[in-house]
């Protein structure tokens, strides 16, 4: 790995409006996605706003997960942040797209501290 | 605005390894960065790690804050989410800089939730 951590930034499309809604469902897929990775769960906060939608986190000891939906236009904001390689932020990603039912997925991997970057702001 | 969302993405270099390591100095630092922009705190998640190292959220009725701290490496993973047009995540960005004493910031803002995209995937 050439960065301390991978992000991948995904809009889900066409999702389960009655999932993305659910608040209880939402973070049960969102735990599920974390372990699905190997991840290790150690905080877990969600909010259901009214009259819809739902925000919560998964922290985990790899980094966090993050969702955001709009349930009246079937669309969820979804982050996946993990740290290290023994586990892969896509493995929680996919199960997401099955679990929320998306039909439509526009993902991008992102690097977060880049040992490069890193290496050359070192004091010596 | 184009989109539902706005997603700063920042790699925080060069800054204070001891309040990096200060659970306690973290969550408040974020809250106040979420409160600076103006956002509602809806629940927050923190998590310290052995021997170091801090991760953490703040779920704002606009979205979300995360960090994720590297003291030895003086370097934090930040992401600040805002919805709606109300709230500026670069207010709470500023306010991170200055807090944490960034020496060095790599910025990126993403756009989450576009509506071009949104009206596409419209089902008639």
């Amino acid at each position: 790995m050439n960065a301390l951590g991978r992000h991948i930034l995904a809009e889900f499309y066409g999702c389960n409006a009655n999932i993305l809604n659910d608040v209880e469902k939402v973070e049960t897929v969102m735990v599920n996605a974390a372990l699905e990775a190997g991840a290790e769960v150690r905080e877990v906060a969600f909010h259901k706003f009214s009259p819809q939608g739902v925000s919560g986190v998964v922290v985990i000891s790899e980094s966090h997960l993050a969702i955001h939906t709009w349930p009246e236009l079937r669309y969820a904001a979804i982050d996946v942040f993990t740290c290290g390689d023994r586990v892969n932020p896509w493995d929680a990603c996919h199960y997401l797209v099955e679990s929320l039912q998306a039909t439509e997925v526009d993902s991008t991997e992102v690097q977060r501290g880049k040992l490069k970057e890193l290496n050359a702001q070192k004091v010596s």
